[in-house]
């Protein structure tokens, strides 16, 4: 959909909540976990070459994501688990601490905030009502949304183990909202943009330079009409305030 | 406090919400940890007796709980780098895979639900607003409310990273509910009782034959006339309903 001082005051009248997602819409976190990938890597060397050892994790993770979930321990756990497979049990106790401490250094990484995120939200609050809608692991977000400093400019916070048109329907009947009143911000079509368009919300597409492979979808977000695509979180500003 | 047909009646006015915690007041929890530490001392029997071993790991768990958090994930961390430690990195690749396996079997156990779980939230769910509240890791937790069929039983689910004062208030205002009209139930007097009773809540504490060893706390529920103590869940409908 192209935007147009019409269908922008189209939106303006609808809309009454803004949901943004946290990691890579908010602040940086992909590009932490390529860094740990690459370092597991290198832990690897002696056994096996990348081309073997980063496919196997991802593929091990996707295979765990049902019983581990997201985040940096169960990344850390399938780490170990593809260590000990792809070197026939010959990984050593020291290679497993390094590990250990891969996935460690991931939960202690400074937060990040991605290019006018502060300003956005602290202009949207006024007019809006501004949640977060996070995945992945409880107390890790939860250490995250207070390093950002951010956690003052949302009226709820909600972290959820699957973005699903379900967990969105169960967050908007709490906070007593319907899906055509909801905007949903964020970097994964699959996680944040298509389900909301399913139930007849509004989505905002902001990629981030890299993506798991995990969060890629075939759906084509075209074909709903209630769907944008922008290139930086300010750009939403204009949406909803002009120029 | 001594239940007696007045205070009932007085309690009944009052209370509109009723929160129940889950692990070991719905349903058994702590017995597998100590089963898992169990299988831990055996892993680490070629390195350290269990009088070591296990008094490590439990430091090393709580040591942790700032950056893992509570749950399986976390223990099995803590296993980890408690054998590393313990082994003067001598433990084996074959015996740090069944440290994993011995965190992977607590994310696949049963749900044993507690006598009278199910007609006590039943009854209740008709005439309160039923919330549960449990602390610990989301996917895990979620993953233990499917398997007990009782996901149906609560109008509202909060999982926390910890269940403290603010993290009750925050919960009360997203239900609209104040503390006075709140009554939590729960086997931690720590983090179920304590801080509802602080906050002017009522709190009813229903001892599991184990807690582990970070739930103690020398602060005393009797000095405040909104506590009780009971032996099993039925009780709560004689407070409720009488006999």
């Amino acid at each position: 959909m192209t935007l147009t001082n019409d269908n922008i005051k189209t939106i303006l009248q609808g809309v009454k909540v803004i949901g943004f997602d946290a990691d890579d819409t908010l602040w940086v976190n992909e590009t932490y976990y390529r860094e740990a990938e690459e370092h597991f890597a290198v832990v690897m060397a002696p056994y096996v070459s990348e081309d073997i050892s980063l496919p196997t994790l991802t593929k091990t993770e996707i295979k765990n994501l049902g019983i581990y979930g997201y985040g940096a321990k169960s990344m850390t756990l399938s780490m170990l688990e593809t260590a000990i497979s792809l070197s026939n049990n010959q990984v050593k106790a020291s290679e497993i601490e390094k590990i250990i401490k891969i996935g460690r250094a991931l939960l202690n990484k400074p937060v990040t905030l991605l290019d006018g995120v502060k300003p956005v939200l602290q202009k949207l609050k006024g007019e809006y009502t501004i949640i977060l809608i996070t995945k992945g692991d409880l107390i890790d977000q939860e250490r995250k949304l207070k390093k950002s400093g951010l956690d003052q400019c949302f009226e709820h916070i909600e972290i959820v183990s699957e973005k699903t048109e379900n967990q969105y329907l169960k967050l908007l009947d709490l906070i007593h909202s319907k899906p055509e009143e909801f905007m949903m911000v964020g970097n994964s079509l699959k996680s944040d943009i298509i389900p909301v368009l399913k139930l007849g919300g509004w989505g905002i597409h902001i990629p981030f330079h890299t993506t798991w492979v995990h969060e890629e979808t075939n759906e084509n977000p075209y074909q709903w009409d209630r769907f944008f695509k922008m290139d930086n979180l300010s750009e939403l500003l204009n949406v909803f305030f002009g120029n």
